[in-house]
């Protein structure tokens, strides 16, 4: 056990700590780092964090963060209003949107089912997606939630709520393309994708 | 160039990722992190930082931090007052403290002598090192500075002091033995390091 020279110096390093992936050395050298720095810039990083949190929003239509009720995404009239892409969080929405490949809604569910981790369906943001799909309105629901047991899980539970309140009639429901990676060689793809991409195989076009 | 849904969001991720080592990426987990957990626990990392950076001292004596005026070792009264460990920082101060092999006093110079960094001696703690170093009082100084060109440089210029001061005659000058790491196999180790620990051999003693 390190023992900390100043109480003071421990409790920051403890916070610090508590932070995923942040072990206690990575802890103590950014907290010297802070140390380092000015008063006002210590004042910027601590006024950054309590302004985010007590400011955010969460939209009211698809639960992504924003600063405003309704996030510019659903607020915008250029995307296609037929089309919404489930994810599992924030960042989700971030990576497909830096994509560029994307231009419909999305539907944050704020975490997956996961019943190790004591997270059931009603913990996440599936009623309102299944509220939102009206008929005529939405014509495709894309899952991208992860490719995992967990992924597939919520994929088949959300699949399930839909045959059953039959809203599947002119529904299109897809998932993300899954094989091997742009850019990989088949040697070093694991061998349940590799197995995987190819049973899922698609034809071949020019 | 990743855009983010929300501005307070961003200014968030941009403080964390101004820490070292800490990409955009991951300081967007640990604000989402942060974000997802309750108003207190936020509060209690925000004011952790703040009440150390206004409440902190640096020791007057060795200038490690403290929450003193003077730290718990340079008052303690069973530390070989006799001897100083001259450390880069902080970090350094508590690794040796917990190897539990060191008794004596320490000195935190706050650096090392870096030109390329345009870090000098003037901006290091070496001119109150050697007001500290009375003849009597002090019988050994360790050099215990990191095995680079830094610490090498760092080292010889405090030697030279001492040397120009004639407070040599009955002080000891020592530097932390270099070598082999233990537990280390030969053939994992640099080449350096084993050019020099076979030129800096030691009599065998049983």
């Amino acid at each position: 056990m390190t023992s900390y020279p100043s109480i003071l110096l421990s409790k920051a390093v403890d916070q610090f700590a508590s932070l995923p992936g942040i072990g206690r050395k990575t802890a103590l050298r950014l907290v010297l780092y802070l140390l380092r720095q000015s008063d006002k810039d210590v004042e910027a990083f601590t006024s950054a964090l309590t302004t985010l949190k007590s400011d955010v929003h969460y939209c009211r239509i698809c639960h992504t963060i924003s600063d405003q009720e309704i996030c510019p995404i659903c607020q915008s009239h250029s995307r296609d209003k037929h089309t919404l892409c489930v994810v599992e969080n924030v960042q989700d929405v971030m990576s497909i949107e830096n994509t560029g490949q994307y231009h419909g809604l999305y539907h944050v569910l704020g975490g997956i089912i996961s019943p190790m981790d004591g997270i059931g369906p009603s913990d996440l943001e599936i009623d309102s997606l299944i509220a939102r799909i009206q008929p005529e309105e939405i014509r495709e629901v894309i899952l991208a939630l992860p490719t995992t047991m967990e992924g597939d899980t919520t994929n088949f539970y959300i699949y399930r709520r839909l045959i059953s309140l039959q809203m599947t009639d002119n529904l299109r429901i897809s998932q993300i393309a899954r094989g091997v990676a742009i850019g990989n060689e088949l040697e070093y793809t694991d061998e349940i994708t590799l197995g995987r991409s190819i049973i899922n195989r698609v034809d071949f076009k020019v």
